[in-house]
């Protein structure tokens, strides 16, 4: 699916990446958000499971890959000027590392007071 | 809101800039995303009504203030490393330039064979 022309017409960053927002297909909750190059588009739709650019590690990151939740795609939507993904996703288990379900679990004021990067 | 503690915790890009994922605090659909920097973040909350960066034309976006199609701010939220935020608002109008309620409004899959970025 991802020739030539879909590298092309996709509005890729400086550093050949683009938002990826992920959102719950059912309850509609918005889980993350991360990352995708090319390569790392090519191996979501493969493989039909969520798998990101790590921005501080340089590494492909295939979702749950180690934790087991794994978040199967089931719609990709891109925005009017192509430069952001909406990935719709039904996920197995948490979506955050903390074992919270969303990883906008906080409300910023709380998050302010409080303020732990996790 | 926006003491120095909020604007130290908080995860800026390069650009001192901030992912702001827009969604729709009844229907749960996400509707743009787009990037605050602290001035804008301060004056989104002041307002009640979403502000954003424009990068494109390095100026402060007050969604709305020429369409009419504000954002009124029910809740922001951030994420688990402090470099994304979720902004659930009511929608007055449509969310996107084009007359879509969302920015989000194709499918990857229509758009690469139809690479329209409006």
């Amino acid at each position: 699916m991802l020739t030539q022309q879909a590298i092309n017409v996709i509005k890729w960053d400086e550093q050949g990446l683009i938002p990826a927002i992920v959102q719950d297909n059912d309850t509609k909750d918005v889980l993350m958000m991360a990352y995708m190059n090319a390569e790392a588009l090519q191996r979501t739709i493969d493989k039909g499971e969520t798998v990101f650019w790590s921005r501080s590690r340089q590494t492909f990151w295939h979702k749950g890959e180690t934790s087991g939740n794994t978040q199967a795609v089931m719609d990709i939507r891109i925005d009017c000027d192509a430069d952001t993904l909406l990935i719709l996703v039904e996920p197995e288990g948490v979506a955050c590392h903390t074992g919270e379900a969303s990883c906008f679990y906080r409300m910023l004021g709380d998050f302010i007071k409080n303020p732990v990067r996790e």
